[in-house]
């Protein structure tokens, strides 16, 4: 087997196999041709060529939340680095680990007038678990010739070794994104036969933290006590929480869940759609007494972020007297009353607490419910009459969504609209809601169909489509991906939001009005194409659409832009009543 | 007229007027309303809509870069800043100044989970002259309510006001990128009607040095002793130096002058291909003794990055004794023996020093003009010579660029090419050189083409055009602007570096070949295209290519992967004939 002669390279090829990662995103490089050459002939490595290391970084990004273990970025020095950088805040927030691995040159040619050459030490600083900023290992031809630079670079090859292994041990017991940037004389592509290194090996820490009986009284006590109870769950990965304890805080009269599209989790009794009971509140004359009814004594949320702006209005004006957060890693003052992190899992929590819960008498969840079947009702009338718009077109996707798939929202729009909807209970739900960017969906979704266990879909706003449509420029993606542009020609997030409508500065700078369409980009990367302007039309195209085929397809449906806001608005004030 | 209601948007816009910023690229966003709609509504500012950020602030770049002039971009907050970082460092590097202003949420809503939000603070330390980040100002309803609040109002306000003036005198001084962070409480969209506000102005310091006589006596002293004087002119803009000093440097013996493409300096005298003097050196069996004799006692440099790889690589291993470098801002040890940097304008040093300088007796310029006759000859019976290739082909282009046009040429392969030819004097010629990215260059060419005073064609090879593809993705492109896609289906740069050419690791993950072309790009944005695959094609379709159009057009040229890299290797070989 071949490997690179730069000892370092090798280095960080055999512990990223040693901790599991067996995926890695090269971008092409000339600096970066040891860890290409390191990793490419790796044969329990899989490695994938994209060219744009914007869309690479999301779509390693996109790999490791499916794979739930760390996927590498590999890029070459100078700017190319830079371009990792949406994907790494994503992933920051987002607690996904991210790996990124740059080529550098050697510290005395850093700001010498060398090209691709900046400063790449620490330049993620802001939002890494840790940066390894490696040493760079001269090969001598004659390695026996001086004894005191054989110890300087037997030290810095250890020093190496053991920056590598914290780096990706942070990665996995930090769930998030890393930087090691290796510094690399020439020569750099040689290759050697044979020859492996064995590098220190540090194994990462497992930090599991439990809460005894004794700890957690003080909070049963309290929640023995409150009769309104209010879970919210934000981003998770399916199958974060077991299905008992979900049960058994359902089957509470004292309890409400609040759940997102995102959240992945089911129950019959959970308020899957948080905006559809608190935006028409916003609208009702009596809002003051409803909220109040509303405001729980103790909220208690897990998962990731939330999405629903509505909600988090909501609590932060009506408080708990309570907020306890349950994640392992950290835990947000969303609602600026925060009284207690867990810091464990759910499942862990949930199963040392709710051996001591008693369920008590209220009303809470039961006044809810009444409310929440009224509003399906509702917007099953409200969907019957509107005219042809974003919220119908969604309402024409929603059913016809095949079981067993993974479902990639992008932001703005897409992920609001989604929201308003019962998606089918076997749908893995995505969106990149650590930063809740424009950048990168597309290629988280890629990165999603490339090692998913299920066939994705990804539905994208327009902007957001072509913002990263380099996401498409590579050769790995399954002929079963599919695209859903809602093209409503603009960002028509603009439009619900308070700006001054149809006014010139509004269309340019906000809505950004265009008439694109995606036909042309499908037809440069081979993708099948077609269009729809009418619910049924999306009817049609979506028969068959889901079906096996010889490419990948793009279905782009053209929604009315002045009508969407328009129906979007009106949709609160008529669920109201 | 209209102004934004929160006062510190007032201020920026205000003071961005008062320093010179005329033009202003924005992303679409809501968090930055404020801003958007300030400068939108400005009567004195131009502004431009770009929807990836990533684009935005190279076409901003591109615009100062031809302004000299600072140029902003405003874009929204969460990770839509981090897209503007590889132009940062691009601006870092080139010595532009570019006006970052990011919008941000308040302190307070920074890492408690809210939407579109990060750690924007110092978020480009690495690679930024100035961060200035604000406090964020609420606009109370009622403003006399409270002594207190209206004090700690008054000197937030004051001390942004402040932070303001030093970003922008910052990127006016020092030629380089600065940020503005500036968080915004809700609400964002409301405007005030003639209210005008009148920040503190803090005028920008000129910092201006001289040398006098007696400064430059010993200088002087060891340049009228020294036979062997080199000058190395590295990217500059056209007209940086005058021309009566140039003149006077190509008339002494015992100087020669190299220049580069990017110089943009012209004198019969100067040698303006570098790599074809040293090039064929390097393949010469009297190497040794050649490179002896190019060896200069005294190496005196201007100007920004040098292109030529040849020309550091030979000066390293030769290095003069003295090595002096001209510049306001900076100066690069690039050869390792760095004596001396004059802290002024090449004018102002040449106007102080030249006068105490005497020409000697000396055959080092003959000697190498001689040699350069001989390689122009070689070069001509080269090309004449070649099949059809990169080499070729950009030979066809050289002779029908048309005069006073502004050339933007990509980065790797294309900037190479470009160094071998003479091309007209009336051009200007311009590379992003300070980090030599793949990211960026279209999207800075269209910048120019957008305010240049000439018409812009970019030379660029096909990764670089469909890496920021997205370039092309705004309604500002004036109908003139040409873009020729030297198209050889991959990094054909990688094909001159010591890879294991061909072997399946090489085409995937360096090379990246692919079958892709611009048809559909041109297509989707509304170009003309052509497409030429040969010399004869080129010729065709240049016939005509920069004539009066409807549309902006892109030529784009197919040429022979495997064929090029022959070509281009054999070529140093037969010039040192």
């Amino acid at each position: 087997m071949k490997y690179p002669k730069i000892p370092v390279a090798r280095s960080i090829v055999a512990l990223c196999e040693a901790k599991g990662i067996h995926h890695v995103v090269i971008s092409p490089g000339s600096r970066n041709a040891p860890l290409t050459n390191g990793f490419a002939h790796n044969p329990t490595i899989h490695t994938y060529s994209v060219v744009d290391e914007r869309c690479a970084a999301f779509v390693a990004l996109g790999m490791a939340q499916q794979l739930k273990k760390p996927v590498a970025v590999v890029c070459t020095s100078g700017s190319a680095l830079l371009n990792y950088y949406p994907a790494v805040a994503e992933a920051f927030y987002s607690d996904i680990p991210l790996v990124v691995i740059s080529a550098d040159r050697p510290v005395e040619r850093i700001d010498i007038g060398d090209g691709q050459t900046i400063r790449q030490k620490n330049v993620f600083e802001n939002h890494i678990l840790y940066s390894a900023n490696l040493h760079s290992e001269l090969v001598l031809e004659n390695e026996a010739i001086d004894k005191k630079l054989q110890q300087k670079q037997f030290e810095s090859q250890k020093h190496n070794e053991r920056e590598i292994n914290l780096a990706l041990n942070n990665a996995i017991e930090g769930k998030g994104p890393v930087h090691i940037n290796v510094p690399f004389y020439e020569p750099l592509y040689d290759l050697v036969e044979d020859v492996e290194v064995n590098p220190i090996q540090i194994l990462p820490e497992i930090k599991e933290r439990t809460y005894s009986g004794n700890q957690l009284k003080a909070y049963a006590d309290l929640w023995n006590k409150a009769k309104k109870k209010m879970i919210i769950i934000g981003v998770a990965q399916p199958n974060a929480v077991e299905q008992q304890f979900l049960d058994e805080l359902a089957n509470d009269d004292s309890v409400i869940v609040f759940t997102e599209t995102t959240s992945n989790v089911h129950q019959p009794g959970f308020f899957t759609r948080i905006d559809t009971v608190i935006g028409p509140i916003e609208k009702d004359e009596n809002k003051e007494e409803m909220f109040k009814a509303l405001q729980p004594d103790i909220l208690l949320t897990f998962g990731g972020m939330i999405v629903s702006k509505k909600v988090k209005a909501f609590l932060r004006n009506y408080q708990p007297k309570q907020h306890w957060h349950i994640d392992s890693k950290k835990a947000y003052n969303t609602f600026f009353c925060l009284n207690k992190h867990f810091e464990t899992t759910p499942d862990s929590f949930f199963g040392n607490f709710l051996p001591l819960t008693e369920k008590i008498e209220s009303d809470y969840s039961s006044f809810w419910q009444a409310i929440r079947s009224k509003r399906q009702v509702r917007h099953d009338e409200y969907m019957d009459a509107i005219p042809y718009s974003d919220l119908k077109a969604m309402q024409a996707i929603v059913p016809r969504m095949p079981e067993n798939h993974i479902l990639h929202l992008a932001n703005s729009s897409t992920i609001r609209y989604a929201q308003l909807f019962k998606w089918k209970e076997s749908l893995k739900i995505y969106c990149n809601r650590g930063t809740s960017g424009i950048d990168g969906s597309i290629s988280t979704s890629v990165g999603a169909a490339i090692v998913g266990e299920e066939p994705v879909l990804m539905i994208s706003g327009d902007l957001s489509f072509f913002y990263d449509s380099n996401a498409l420029w590579n050769n790995y993606i399954p002929k079963n991906f599919r695209i859903i542009i809602m093209n409503n020609q603009g960002g028509g997030i603009f439009r619900i939001l308070p700006g001054d409508k149809n006014s010139e500065t509004f269309d340019t700078y906000f809505e950004t009005v265009h008439q694109l369409n995606a036909k042309p980009v499908c037809e440069l990367y081979g993708f099948e194409y077609a269009a729809a302007n009418s619910s049924e039309e999306i009817e049609k195209e979506l028969n068959g659409f889901f079906d096996a085929s010889d490419k990948p397809k793009v279905l782009e449906i053209f929604t009315p832009r002045k009508v969407n806001d328009e129906v979007l608005l009106e949709y609160f004030s008529f669920m109201k009543d």
